[in-house]
């Protein structure tokens, strides 16, 4: 049985109010089969990587919450996402609270199934950690770019000894290592924070990482950062990932790791507009942590960068069907 | 197509953590038609009743999330609720949040078309008006009794003058003018809180409702007040309302008219337990007001309530199926 | 009896510590009768035209609180307001908190008897429909013009159907409609937010309003902001009217509809003190909703646009005298 | 000009909702001559004597916020205050916020000029060492009895060596020494928390006071310790004091000193309504600390505790007029 | 080179404020060295056992915080647990944040040299998980028994599948498994909160643990359930945990299971000073999560249960010495 | 016993995580005699000189928690400062929270005490009035130059009559006076908020101050602000007071005196890194005050500000020992 097109919109504000109806991500229906939609929209509650404070476990459930006040049509690019592609909201992806190895398996697993079903993944974390196994299905077939606007560059090796080699301080390093991502066509936007040591970012850079340290942001500004990150990606397969902690915290206090003196909303808008052209397979939103939050800003920002992701996802996906 | 009773029974937390997935009550499936189930666990996410703090209207949503948390179980009486009937989330109640008469309309329809299917509706609210719809559908064919848990009477007439006769302090009121309600089995406990005069209580009293002040209450003790509530009630029909104010304020501090000196969750939980027997037709928890809520205590305690209502509703729908 | 000018000056905080002593708005003295002050400070507890979030109702209590912390002479322009004029606080607007049509009628003759007097009106809301009943008042003899700061144009015309025209999305509308508001001379600054159809801002613009969307702000810059709006407006009668919410929701997350990526404080203080020059006629500062809010963030930023616009407005004021 | 008795009463939250209006105690009006008035309500925002958290200078404030909730009627005693005695609000003592000596000054002459009108005060605190002026003033002629709610004894000697004589921790001792109280008609009800060491109340039991701890309290019962206050008040003049942190912390987290393990608010009413007959020459409720409150529940109980405190108050007016 | 006893006393608040100074467990010196004291109190600050909600890491830093407000002497039982005991902080318990199995064997260690010191440990934790170390060390010479505050009987066998057999839901199976813990010396406490099915218990029960549900407690009173511990428990060795979650929620809302209807902080007061008489070799207080508190409620919680702990626990390390 | 420099360094958060351990500055050991280090990390944990809001006393203990997020070298600088000194936390300055007089001289031998040993202080407030103590120490042997990042001049002459010289608003004219600085000498960076008149800033100005309002900020630019600093400063030693209130509220929420309107974190730290170069002799960030603040953020930004501090300090301390 197919559904109609007109069943993946998002419910309409003014015949159930925003804090009404089911929960579900954009006020999307939820289904069960990815056959059926052009994008997967997920949650990854799951936060077993975090080396510092938990709580991303909680995020999904709270931007779906928020992003109710999500609409039809971004109002910058005037993308109708939902005019373009059919999209919905295909759950939680499968964890083990306590088990990280049964986790990443469980949720390459799922992540796999959407890829097979032809859908594009778009995922609300949930640690950082979590965007491995999304690569391991989107990049399974050959390495993939990647867009990561961050305020840590997630290249770390191990953690407490050599044993841990699974964190949310290293699923790029891993990502590189297992052939999933070109470093080449890898570029980090927002880096800072204090460093462990002043060679944090050596594996980085040795690899061919385009790193783009908060300072080099600001006084490069937006519109040139664009143009490298299209310069750096160009016409493959990439994708986005955004650490909501790239923000400043003021934007979004709730997070793990939050690093004072990141970039606004305002920015990182501009920034996620500026990936439209780019051939998007997937791309989420990490590390919001609601027990953090003040006031579920952090939940409502996550959302509206959801939102953004999708609008531009959205025209990934209609391009790659008019070629 | 007849879906098996193993549908409708809520996704195990051993399975799926209880911070992910769809958030639904009690974690049990969604469905839209009433026909299905035997109860129907509903949300009435509207406010525009309220004369001071309006919030009630996230009630419902709040609910859900901490619902999440009830297991398949009654701990202390060992009701399965799931083993004695189809219990599943059918949604919320349809509202207009500016419009009062116009969402009495939609929600009496609402809840007429859950009793025509033959199912009892259970609701999460919203304000106190809420429950007049319901008791429009249940109390269609003859008037039922009433068990309120609550702070105030809500008896009241009209409000700011003549014009204004429907708020969350005037439901019972215009259920007993309606013929919805049969004053003589109404029982009202733990009404408290200063008045606006001596004569509060004058029309309930006068009407024969058996009202049971706080501090009788703590006079009498909870076994006697059962005692007294299965006096009143007797064997016929009756809807049970859950004012989340009834509960001190440091229970239930998410409402919005907390009045200080209620009764504990334990004595609560033991007077809900008291009504297993009750020919309950209906019930609900209402005044829940996320806004005003502290680390989401009101909607967790709200969430239990719902629970314990469930159980004895349960053995009431089992108790109508034996006879 | 008239009181002498010297009555009309808030309270030193080295006579009496800000957090002692009458709530009101700057430390004011509260007057009943409008005749006695050149512009009327007044709160607007309202917010029955809220179709998502409620909470505005308990704006102007929690903003005269925070406008403790005003002083006596604006820091930039070094304008003394209270040596321009006299300004006290006039109390609340009555309301009817569930009675939307009761509700307009009441403060629409609040707001005659003001300007009756000859007192220029200064309103802490409440929803943004609340400015409507001042504009009634202060358009009651010729439309005036509008500057107005706001994510969102609140220029639909109904809601849930035909019958409800009256919400907090309509008032502008309701507006020109009313004859009490020349679009040729209305701009509105910062509309942002994900839209319901590519069409939502067709009437206003076909009315011939001056959008500015956000991303125009930004590209033009304050100053030539400023001059867009002098140009708007010229020499005639103007309403101001500043919806909390073009801020960005991390300087106002206490509101009903945040929209992530607005303006900063810094941004609307000097477009605010740009207005100096306008005949302004009225204004307001809408939307401050406490309990939303985060450490009363938003209730200071409110009083903080108020005194803004209060300085701009004696500012008014003092010419009309001298004219 | 003398005002009608019904100038002194709290305005109906049918005329202006409980959320509007200017924050006075009770709603009631605001005066500036002690004369006019029985009972005069007064704010002492003040902390400075405070040794841990700061923060009881801002409880006035919210405790008139909160107030708002009192309406005209007693509901288990049925006293109504304003039919008894005129009532208002007389603002806020004077006090400097650096300077405690200072402080003591003005505040005991504000005090003093409220006895010597005849009225009777009723303080919202602002510390615990704010009792001491009020004492000054209520036993200038002759000392009184007092009656005292609390956790902490408050007849330490001094602090930080001998310099310090004036705490929070201090008051009643003073009290004692400077022959404002009779100790062998004090009573202090639920001492508790860690001891400094084994001789803390070695001075109040000395002095002849009755320390009732909390442990006493429990296995004695609410009835029998009013019994034991008026058996150790008898018939004299006598001051009650209620710090606030007498009541466990989930009923009162606002406070400076919170100690876990105390009595409930339910048993805390019994206790104040247990006062009626005692002839109340003034009273007050200390230590609620806005900061460390959560969701205005401890200034919720504070004006709570206030009108338990009026009602019986009004009692003793009533009482001594009709002699 | 020792130090004199008197080093191992809390600072004084009359010498050093409360909110200043090294925040450690009740003010204490921080030691090193086991061999320096008779009870060690630590820190686990680890909740990789969590199954729902995250956050037990913070515990100890917040217990620390707020047990500063913990005096000498106790003010009921007149304990002085300083002059009976060498009593210091003994930092932090080592773990791993995202590796079970290195962290209960870090743990184990560290709880071994304390043990193999002849010190007592008294741990702030941190999830119940964290208990399971502590009894390996404690019982490694012969099984101890168990007195266990609790709204979980923490007995199940295994989540999500066979492969987890460590979580906060298992720690007590293991340890009767382990043979530390001799199931007939078991006592339990407060259980409660809907059930994953009727047989949750039967584990436990047929081990001969005994039970005692809230219910029962709740009917037995608290004097007759300390006859029952020490009934259950005799004279042998024995270790008590106390979960925090035991409390109803408004007393701990800082917890990852809060379960609605338990104990107060009152009852649990005097339930610990029933211990004293038991033979304690060691304690924990666990279950403490900061980032689900409210107002450091339930971290005040924890520290006053550890200060009542280290009361009993003193009195026994004095028992023994005396033998 | 000269203890290695490796002693002086942070624990590694990757041997201890870093929510456990120690909660000292930057996770440095706590040392005692300040003669073992270069620079001395102090709290001055204290707010008696706040006239509005206090709770700056408890800012040492949460910035400390905060600082534990600090890690070895600066991003953007590269800095090391550990490399460069030895650094601890010498822990709290001694203060009597209701003694101005004594806190001020216990605070003075305190700071000489440090200088004495040729240490370099770095104080986290507390109030800005503890800044003198601190220069009484610094400056003890000639005038300092100040550069002040703050929204408030502080050069106010007394409060509340004449009595009251000393409080937040005063230390830098009694600093002036007694001369420990040097006017001509003095940069004032970020002045805003309402003025009490319009000549507030006329002492300072008359002076020789360099004031630099927060318009003039914005309108020069971070850069250009800079080179003013050293311009003004030269090459003499100088002190550095960052009062977190120069930070617009959203970055700073938890503060006594908050002005909408200041500048970002981001420009802060350009700012706070232009100071490398100058002869710094101590520096101090103040006015934390946890209590205000929203979900640690304040604190965060504290910490992150005296790392700021910390580095160009370090290097100020190496160019010295250079010298």
């Amino acid at each position: 049985m197919k559904r109609p097109d007109s069943h993946f919109r998002p419910i309409s504000g003014s015949v159930l109010p925003r804090f009404a109806g089911p929960s579900t991500f954009m006020r999307l229906p939820m289904v069960e089969d990815p056959e059926e939609v052009d994008i997967a929209l997920v949650g990854l509650p799951w936060d077993g990587g975090t080396t510092n404070r938990a709580g991303a476990r909680h995020g999904p459930r709270e931007i779906r919450n928020q992003s109710s006040m999500m609409r039809l049509v971004h109002q910058a690019s005037r993308i109708a996402p939902y005019d373009l592609c059919r999209v919905a909201d295909l759950g939680d992806v499968p964890v083990n609270p306590i088990d990280l190895s049964d986790t990443l398996e469980r949720a390459t697993a799922f992540f796999q199934r959407i890829c097979a079903a032809g859908a594009t993944p778009l995922t609300a974390g949930g640690d950082h950690l979590g965007s491995l196994p999304a690569l391991r299905a989107v990049a399974a077939e050959r390495p993939v770019g990647l867009v990561q606007f961050d305020s840590h560059s997630d290249t770390n090796d191990s953690y407490f000894g050599e044993a841990n080699r699974f964190t949310h301080g290293t699923p790029f390093r891993r990502g590189i290592e297992e052939g999933l991502l070109d470093p080449k066509r890898m570029i980090q936007i927002g880096i800072r924070g204090s460093l462990y040591s002043g060679s944090d970012l050596d594996y980085a850079l040795e690899q061919g990482v385009r790193v783009i340290e908060i300072e080099e942001y600001f006084d490069l500004g937006t519109e040139a950062v664009i143009a490298e990150i299209h310069r750096v990606i160009g016409t493959g397969p990439v994708y986005a990932t955004f650490d909501i902690d790239v923000l400043d915290p003021v934007y979004a206090p709730g997070t793990g790791t939050p690093e004072v003196g990141g970039m606004s909303t305002v920015e990182a808008q501009r920034l996620l507009r500026g990936l439209r052209g780019l051939d998007l397979v997937g791309a989420d939103v990490m590390e919001v942590s609601p027990p953090f939050d003040s006031g579920y800003l952090t939940a409502l920002t996550g959302a509206t960068m959801l939102f953004e992701l999708l609008c531009v996802t959205a025209g990934a996906v209609a391009d790659r069907r008019a070629r």
